[in-house]
């Protein structure tokens, strides 16, 4: 890695971070801005798609709910990154995760993943503890 | 982000791969050898935890079915990384996400995520489309 993309890296997590803070300060402008104009927003369970920067803002925008958004952990690297974010909503707390695309400093695609509680399968008690 | 971390970074993304490619070849031995022997796995959605090197190559080790895992992206820093996988047994297909956290070189927690399909929420259909 070169000294050049190292700095993008730093900055890039700096962008993420700041991503997560415009939506959870409702600052659409913010949002919006660090948006490419064509970001392609993608959610692999359900297999949705939402095209260009004004769609995916109001996306947000809409999202129904008195939703909050906590980072919990960052990867940047020159790329994009990773994040694994907390949402609450009232008492209850779900888990995002999502992978951001960046080019020209912009985000550029969004890979949602909201995971969700399951039942451990069968055959492996004898190696886990429960929490 | 200094020279001496970003050289770090790089070998992370090396060491991340080898993780995947060990696991690949049931190359328990190999597998092994990248972990701390205090690694701690975390499956959070079943609130599962496994708890040392010894316990966690068995509990990868004894995985049922006849499973293969492509790595789709890696995004590595200093600390460790994200990585998203495909894991493939016969016609099925299952997303894997999976946060790596390295300690003195060796992975020392893996925080694992297994999100599955799920039915689009209502009110949404005129900003996305399917595929």
């Amino acid at each position: 890695m070169t000294d050049d993309e190292s700095s993008t890296g730093g900055s890039t997590e700096a962008l993420l971070r700041r991503y997560w803070e415009t939506c959870e300060a409702r600052d659409w402008d913010g949002f919006g801005a660090l948006l490419a104009p064509d970001v392609v927003y993608v959610v692999h369970q359900t297999r949705e798609r939402v095209t260009g920067r004004e769609a995916y803002v109001r996306f947000n925008r809409e999202f129904p709910g008195e939703w909050h958004v906590t980072v919990v952990r960052v990867v940047a690297d020159a790329s994009g990154g990773a994040v694994w974010t907390r949402f609450d909503v009232g008492e209850e707390s779900m888990t995002g995760l999502h992978f951001l695309t960046l080019a020209d400093g912009l985000v550029s695609r969004v890979d949602d993943f909201w995971p969700e509680p399951y039942e451990p399968p069968a055959g492996r008690a004898h190696l886990v503890e429960r929490f």
